[in-house]
């Protein structure tokens, strides 16, 4: 159940960092879909490795390979299963460190958990699995797009540098997927300058859906603010997330924060947008919004004190390859997780409305 | 599956807010467990209604009824069943305005998802119906004192006011359950001024837990900190969710982020502990640390602008019975919900360290 | 999760035969749908202890308690709670075999599994913990209807007498619920003259359903018959099911099994249904026919030898109130499960088309 | 969902007859487990076509490829994933025949309930998607192997001839893998002549498993015998499933139906085994016994009349390439079900025992 996602529109993920192969069964993606490979391409590339002087040099074109669920590029209700072979494994760097845990890391949490750990690259704990949901990510959008829903995702923020406007159009042209062109040449300066450091920086990534039906989500244990938060936090460097005005409403006033119901052509909306989009776990039909902290990689180029799995104290200098900050790549895998949470919800929905107006009759 | 909550600890709830009960069944509670009535209500009694003069006066006894599940009092793994019946429901407050949508409410999402709405007390979008589940709760809490696991929350902050120490004892003395009895008085008078002018207000609660074994959570889909953070999302005043330095981390470096590994004793443990007590979504053994945002109730009793639900502009004033804040009444529900994930990774993980020690012979 | 069934319409059940009370949540259910409480107790009232003289003397009157879910006897989408008391339960007889383990009764499982057992009126090993299914199954039912969908269970056999012909309007007008008029009156004969010898027989139930959609189930590890076998079997007193021509199939040649497709109307059926309506696990729209044998119960007047927990060997007479047949009070049990499978496979399927119509444009 | 299997140790699988390549993914296997690639590659040799003159001639190797989940032979608790890729499919053959229905395949069910069909060697709903049942249940037995338990299966009957005895060293050592040496003979010479005709003929399968701790199941929803007859079930070609006396229950009185508990060394057992080593849902621990009836294949050399997708009436004859039974190749399938179900029920059981013996300190 760990590495399965989804009720009703259900992925099941594999593969370690220096494995054979990762990749995802989607399960539940109703027949008669067109889906682009093209496009599901597209979309691992903006977040595969080496695409900028700001990532990590590991070289991996992460082609994928359409193993079954299609007919002449439809859907047939079938799983669909997409493999991407891994390339570039250099296991050589971790040799000498598998006997230690990195500070930051869940080496040492692997090892207490099930007292073995595939420390080739990091195995499962590297940000590589997240290639797997960003395939699936990429059928879930081309899903969306037929009902005309847009998600994306931008970097608000990498240490003290925050973007101050949005413009969704500079997103994809610079580095670190600012909405904001004066802000990202800031930012990338100051990531270059961590890098010459040897260290790592932290962000904020922020997350936007558009022209989502009012009513998608489950009133008590299965909201969508909730399934959210828990799609997003279970990213590996994420700490933090918030929705709407977030930690804002602790210190407002119910009069200021409840958002007014008016009229928006034939349908009711609201005036403003405090709640982001959810109340009582449904969606309003505004636009979701959500916010979240991205740590600093943990794998540095400093020094740093640890254990090894015998409790001796040592020292460890991480080699291997290292992203100085994960925030512009974790853009597109915010999405994909959002994206696969808003089909599932669609496709629950679905069968009530259906059901209803057969009641109806 | 939207009343359920857990995968082998499981509960799943019922009831409106002025319907004929609430309820919760557990299914999967391990035999040989003593379970103690006067705990739970106890429990129950730290949520009610009425229990100080900042939240609503609508009175209920909250009294649990155990159904099914115990011989003598103790469990036998069959499904636990407790029942609170609703005594104090006055649903005509609610005839005047069941065709408006209160601002803030979930009324408007409830219509568009299912086309009809029990509008009695708010039905089942009512916090009332978070009883069940700090019932459950209180089943779970039982279970982890077994194993020494401690879990408490507290009142970090009412609007502007913070708790600026934590003194575990004095949280259950003071009606805002702030640990920092300066605070208190500040915060009480911060609500009642607040309930003074019919309007309400936020905060912010912080939930700890100790002594939890390292290796809970799934590493990729069901990570600790992802389950937890779904579970406390879903409380419906929730907006916002942080673990350990939480967004702090957006502008830390690696370097400081990384929390070194000790020996404490006889295990390894972390010199700081930045990540909250989770790395990649796994415990580390340390403290666990979760902070929360919680709105301003909805409710209040200045007239607001809406529309009726068929989009005709009105305006409403919510008559009713209101919390202020419901930042103190939430604390034992936030208790709740990290109790039911704790006791459901812990069921998980002994299954596998069982099985490995099968596997080692 | 041992006491959920279903996916999306699904329910969860409590109670021991001595216990409180038994009940169910039924959760998933589709809005908009009138539910009639008199429907529910009519089909209790027909599994029910106590109906006819060759059932159990316990007299209990199951009434029926609505809960959650309804406003004015429409469903809101939220659970609905159906509760049942138990009146008339006489835990003594149970003391003296407490530590016994009855012949052919899950005392000894039981207590391997759990190492504390519910001995009172076998706890949830009861034939009682039906009750549950049965209130569920009649709102199933209820939704069933609104599709025209008809489902109806009968006596084919107990011992060695046999059904021949099937008048649908005869089952209810016998004791032992047979569609054979004379058949009826021999299989009375012949449980009365069991019960007199304090003996116990088995029968044979079998299933109809009328006017299924086809294409319900899934075609790999859900399928339609794969899961009506599981709900069957899955009843205490079943030990095999067969579907269409059942072990028939085993000596049969291709040329004879397969079902011919013909014009029916405008639609396509077959010209025979040797495959009792499913093929590849879907439904093809023809009768669903399954039969399912009933082990004769296992309390029975007569001294047996056994041991006690302890593995002392002993013998043991089981007083208490028996059924000599359980074959007639199961008959509503079976249709229950079959209406909760059947609601669960529509509803999946309405999201399909929902989608794909969607997806047509 | 419809391709997932499993609960703790859950299975996904994925694949068309004629596509890339078909799979599994093996979630929530223990850690710290040897696993041999050789074993797998055996048993899938057992199921794989072109194995002796009675089976289909399509020649595939069924090599498989491990993609994840291990390092070094050693599971690590990550999921596994097993690839065998497709080799000689020929989808020419299926041209002409691509609108019509054959009689007693899937074709139609999956156009009424999918709108769209991969007729390229029946798609999804071939035969040959349960080489990756059987990848997943070598897994399963080899964690079973660990417990000593021991799965095996036969064929009982091939249309009317039945094997009188059980030698289970016989069973791989004749074609139709029967028991019954003698029975084999006429088995083949039975199947070689219904092959002449270019017909088909049914069987039984039977399947037994040893050294079963007693109470693995669950007793209410999840029952071992219900579990076990759902996933036999759901083999295609099943069309009937009996438990120890199966059908034979419903002519038996309860007084020769039950079997007396005796001891057995230090435990205790049954001194017979009608039940088929099952009570309320539970493991008695003595062997389970299950017989499955296998309807013949669909697919034969005769002329048949069928209609079109149009609804046309037309005539069929199925070329490719056919098993004129499916009974010996189904036999490690049924093993691989039932490996499956079993390793499930353990691993949920362990979690229980585990906390027993906590509670109990």
């Amino acid at each position: 159940m760990s590495n399965s996602f989804g009720s009703i529109f259900r992925i099941t993920t594999w593969g370690e960092s220096h494995g054979n192969s990762l990749g995802v069964v989607i399960d539940g993606c109703p027949p008669g879909i067109k889906i682009s490979q093209g496009f599901i391409q597209k979309e691992l590339n903006r977040r595969r490795p080496g695409q900028s002087d700001i990532t990590t040099p590991r070289n991996e074109s992460d082609r994928v390979h359409i193993r079954s669920g299609l007919l002449n590029e439809i859907t047939t209700g079938m799983p669909i299963t997409l493999e991407i072979f891994n390339q570039d494994a250099d296991s050589s760097k971790y040799e000498d460190i598998k006997h230690k845990w990195r500070p930051g890391h869940a080496d040492f949490t692997y090892d207490q958990k099930y007292g073995i750990r595939d420390y080739r690259g990091s195995g499962r704990a590297s940000g590589r699995e997240t290639a797997a949901r960003v395939a699936a990510g990429a059928v879930a959008k081309q899903i969306l797009a037929l009902f005309n829903i847009e998600i994306y995702a931008f970097t608000r923020a990498i240490g003290a540098i925050t973007a101050q406007k949005i413009n969704r159009l500079e997103i994809e042209k610079n580095m670190v997927r600012s909405p904001d062109k004066e802000a990202a040449v800031e930012m990338i300066a100051l990531v270059q300058q961590i890098k010459s450091q040897q260290d790592s920086i932290g962000g904020i990534v922020e997350l936007r859906i558009l022209n989502l039906p009012a009513g998608l989500g489950e009133p008590v244990f299965n909201k969508f603010d909730a399934a959210m938060a828990g799609a997003i936090m279970g990213l590996g460097a994420v700490k933090a997330v918030e929705i709407g005005d977030g930690f804002g409403v602790a210190s407002a006033l119910g009069s200021q924060n409840n958002d007014i119901f008016v009229k928006k052509g034939e349908k009711a909306g609201t005036l403003t947008n405090h709640c982001g989009g959810v109340l009582g776990g449904m969606t309003t039909g505004e636009e979701f919004i959500l916010r979240a902290a991205v740590k600093p990689p943990a794998s540095i180029g400093i020094e740093q004190p640890t254990l090894t799995n015998t409790l001796e104290p040592t020292t460890i200098l991480v080699e291997g390859r290292h992203d100085p900050t994960i925030v512009p790549r974790i853009v597109p895998v915010v999405e994909s997780m959002a994206a696969l949470v808003v089909v599932d919800f669609l496709l629950r929905q679905k069968c009530i409305e259906n059901f209803t107006r057969k009641g109806e009759k």
